[in-house]
Formats: C-alpha cells, sequence, structure tokens
C-alpha cells in the first residue's frame, strides 16, 4: 500500500511549496498551521506553483483543490496519513514539541521528515517515542522546482525509514542525496556557505562589488554547476587524464590557493558594506523580478536537462 | 578604427577555443605555437566549435579558413595585430620571456591580454617595455561557450589598456567582470576553489559519495547559481525585507557554519579516496561523454537565458 495522504505541518513559504509538488504527483494534502489566514496563503502559492508545474510535465489538469484540506492542530493533521513532511520553525526547542504532536496523531511507523535547513536529524529525534521514524529531508528553495532533497538520518533513525523516504521522494521526482550521518548545514548548504564565505571575503576587501561577484558565477563557473558538480567539472579539466591527472597536476595549486582564501567576520561595518553592494546592484536591475526570472529559468533548465539525458517523459 | 586582427600566443585548448569565438565574430586570426602539428589542432578545434557557435547566434555561415593563419615565431605572429590574446603556460618565467617576444613583434600600445588562470597580471607585466598595456583577461573553459572574462589589472597597468579590452570583449559578446586589483585565482577560481575544498571535507570526511556531492550540486544550488548569484540568492532569501533581513536573521547562522567547514589537506590518502569517488561515478555514467554533454548544455543554457532576458538577438 502506498502513500496516499501527506501531512505537512507548517503552511510557510517551505510547506506551501511542498504543497504544490505533493498535490501535482496525485496525493491528498493536508496542511496544518496556526497563523490566521494560512489557508489562503497556501492555496494562492498552490495556484501561482501550478502552471510552472505543469510546464515541468509534473501536474495535469486543473488543481485538485478536493485533495487539499486543512487543519489548525498538528495531531489531527496527522492522524490516517501515510507520511508527515515537517516544515516548522528551525528552533530545536519548537521541533520537538511539535514531533511530540505528530506523535499523538500519526500511527507508529509512519515516516516523519523534517525540511530542517540548521538542525540535526539526531538533536530532532531526542525525546521521541519512536525516533527510528525521523529524518531530515532538506529540499532547496523554491521545492517544487528545485528537484535535490537531502535525506539524512540521525543516530536512532532506521534503514526502513530512510529507504522509505527515499523511495517517496524518488516517486514524486526529487533527486535524493542520501548523507551517511547528520552535519551542520547537510551538504549542499555547506558548499553554498563555502562559496558566500569567499564572496563576502572579495566584497570587504575591495577586490570586486557584489554585482561582479554575482555576474562572475552566473556568466561563468555556475553556468556549468547547473550541469556538473565539482568532481566531473575538475574530471574534465584534466582532460584525458581525467581527475587523476588534474589532482596530480594541479592539486598542488589548489591546495595552495585554500590557503589564500578568506576568513572574513561578518562585523557590521562589512555587513553595512555587502548590503551597500546588494542595494546597488538592484537598483541597476530595475524592476525587473528576479523571483520570478528565477522560476522561469529553473523551468527552462529542467527541461532543458530532461533533454540532455535523453528522458522527454518525465 | 577597430580590432581586426588578434594574434593568439599559444594553441592549445585554450587558444583554439578562443580562436573559434574571433572568427565567429568576424576578426582575422593569427596562432603561433611550436608543437608539431597544432595547426591541424586548431582547426579541429575550430571545426568542431563551430556548430555551436551557430546555435548560439554568433557564427554565420562556414568557417572562414582565409581569416585563420599560423605562425611558429611570436614576434612575427604580434606584428600588426591589433590586440594580443596570450596563452601559454603558466610558468611566470616563461610567461615573462612570451611577453618579451611579444613586445619585439607587437606595437606599444597594442593590449596584451593574458589567459592565466594562475599568476597575476603585477609579476606578468614586471620587466615588459610598456606595462601599461598588459592585462589579465581570464576566461572559462570553454570560453568560446562560458561568456565570462575576468579582466585584471596589474599594479602597472594603465586605465587606457583596461578600457580597450573591456570594450573588445563587450563587443565579442563576452561578460566582462573587472577585478579593482590582481590576487591569486582572480574571483570565480577564487570561488570554486571555495566549493571545492568543502566538497574534498565532505568526501574525506564520509559524509557523503564523490557522486552525491555532485548530484546535490547540479540539482539544487548549481541550477540557480546558472541563474543568479550568491548576493542575488541570499537577497531572494530574505524575502520581502530582501538582503538586509537575510543578513540581520540569518547571517549569524551563516557565520557560524563557516567555522564548522573543512580545511583538509591533499595528502595521498585523500586524494586516493577522492579518485575512487570520482572513479566510481564515472562507472556509473557509462559511455556517455560529459564534454559534449556539457557543450549541448552550455548551449542551451544561453539560449535559455537570452529568452529570460527578452534579448532575443544576440
Amino acid at each position: 500500500m502506498g502513500i496516499e495522504t501527506v501531512a505537512i505541518i507548517g503552511g510557510g513559504l517551505i510547506g506551501q511549496s511542498w504543497a504544490a509538488l505533493f498535490l501535482a504527483h496525485g496525493l491528498h494534502v493536508r496542511v496544518q498551521d496556526v497563523a490566521k489566514g494560512f489557508e489562503a496563503g497556501v492555496r494562492d502559492a498552490v495556484a501561482r506553483a501550478w502552471p510552472d508545474l505543469q510546464a515541468v510535465g509534473m501536474a495535469k489538469g486543473d488543481v485538485p483543490w478536493d485533495h487539499l484540506s486543512f487543519s489548525t492542530r498538528i495531531d489531527a493533521a496527522c492522524e490516517g496519513a501515510d507520511f508527515i513532511q515537517e516544515c516548522g520553525p528551525d528552533r530545536i526547542e519548537v521541533k520537538r514539541q511539535i514531533v511530540a504532536q505528530i506523535e499523538a496523531g500519526a500511527a507508529a511507523d509512519v515516516v516523519i521528515a523534517s525540511s530542517t535547513s540548521s538542525l540535526l536529524a539526531s538533536d530532532i529525534q531526542a525525546g521521541a517515542a519512536h525516533p527510528e521514524r525521523i529524518v531530515v529531508a532538506h529540499p532547496f528553495n523554491p521545492p517544487h522546482l528545485v528537484p535535490l532533497v537531502e535525506l539524512v538520518p540521525g543516530h536512532k533513525t532506521g534503514a526502513a525509514a530512510m529507504a522509505a523516504a527515499r523511495a517517496f521522494y524518488e516517486k514524486i521526482g526529487r533527486e535524493v542525496v542520501e548523507l551517511k550521518r547528520d552535519v551542520v548545514g547537510h551538504v549542499a548548504n555547506r558548499l553554498s556557505s563555502a562559496l558566500f564565505r569567499e564572496a563576502v571575503h572579495i566584497v570587504a576587501e575591495g577586490i570586486a562589488s557584489a554585482e561582479d561577484v554575482d555576474r562572475a558565477v552566473m556568466h561563468g563557473p555556475g553556468l556549468r554547476w547547473a550541469l556538473m558538480g565539482p568532481y566531473l567539472t575538475y574530471h574534465l579539466g584534466g582532460g584525458a587524464g581525467g581527475f587523476r591527472h588534474y589532482m596530480e597536476h594541479l592539486g598542488p595549486t589548489q591546495a595552495a590557493r585554500w590557503k589564500e582564501l578568506g576568513d572574513p567576520e561578518l562585523g557590521p561595518a562589512t555587513v553595512a558594506r555587502l548590503i551597500a553592494g546588494v542595494d546597488e546592484m538592484l537598483e541597476g536591475m530595475g524592476d525587473a523580478d528576479p523571483a520570478a526570472r528565477r522560476d522561469a529559468g529553473l523551468v527552462g533548465l529542467l527541461a532543458l536537462k530532461r533533454g540532455l539525458d535523453g528522458d522527454d517523459q518525465p
């Protein structure tokens, strides 16, 4: 028996986007929140996401509004649900309270997947009645378009929960990356943070403007990173000898460059300089809506990559 | 009077790609090298690049082979040239010898642009007769497709040379990022190195496989980096409050994460582990040609971004 009903705990930006994705894959979705008027926020977000989900071939027909329901109670939302996607605030004491309320409503073997970006699965599951079914499943914004889901076990997570979560996310078209253990920032946010640290260093030291750092990424290595990660990139950089040749010949250059990378402090003067740089960049962009451009770009990119990989039927 | 003839010093991978790009923009190109049979290598590379240059709207018609000539002498190749693109080996003593030979042939006011990825403009121009016209113009592989050119002055570079180089590269459709001063790795390779350092840490520590690190990038943040850099990304991450809100609320989380990032050594055991991880990834890819996929992807991405930015006529 497969997963038919998913409870989403927390109807903010991430929960709304998960809701659209789950609905597009024929699931019944219950969204829980206590914020006044959150139902309208979820409905608006689903309606906005739907054309993009149709464009990438996931949603068919109109939004199945009768598959979407709401609750202000966590336990009630989880009763009878086959999968729980937790999207509450990233504070550990709040997470643990949410988990307790989920467990009050959910069957004991239902997977609880937390969308947390900054907490550890081991910390979230501490104190749970059934910690073995708790995993971290971290999406990237916006989750209904960016395919990555980082799946992370805590110390007490069971293999069955990891396998069930992987099967669930793969069935709805996600690219699952499984971590062997939980670390702060998982994988993708650690990589993003490493890049941002050097981006801050470059602007703080007056080497280049924030706008030019962004342009360097999106007109340079960022184009390749949409298509391949750093390992395959350096493998191609090694020519016929591949990654081994790269490491033997340019590894020492890399290691030397690492020693030159910055270790900036985010003090008030640096933060002010960064904000001024971003403001300057935004002024140059005029009335363009960067979020709309991003989503249109992501839709186009997903179609492009499907074509490259010979997988025209998503 | 504009630039009509460009001399390319060094007919390796980068020089070949520059040659194709320059030819596509109607320029006369002289390629200098001393390697046996380098002429055939350049011709092959230009012929291979041409369909992609047509697909992105830069090349029209057949390859203008009569615009391409060869020389084994640096001074002869530079005589009468309007612009010099230097693509020799990245060793400072070799670069300085090449510069001396360029200056023996080129007019005193012609810009000499070095494609170096690891040397400083200030070091390259030391000892030159006319150091004020020497700049670094660093492309990304493959230069005929990736639009970024990092333009970097040395201590002695004049504003006129920087302005002339910028005008030249912008005229041939490049996205020029100008650094205020020269630093090791310019901007984009510093950012790439920062990301790779953490990618090495993650694999070396057994957190995730090399393949999964690559998948995390290309199915996650890499998709966004093709469209926007880290500053605009975090600006959008700040919601209605933008980058300022992001820095005020999540800046401390970022700074805390920086402290957790790895500082791996590239010792023999780590290098062996990385190579094994890449080999495993490559086995899983079967017979696919990742360089061909990359180039097809870049062509598609450039077309996609032109469409997003309402610039259908390149």
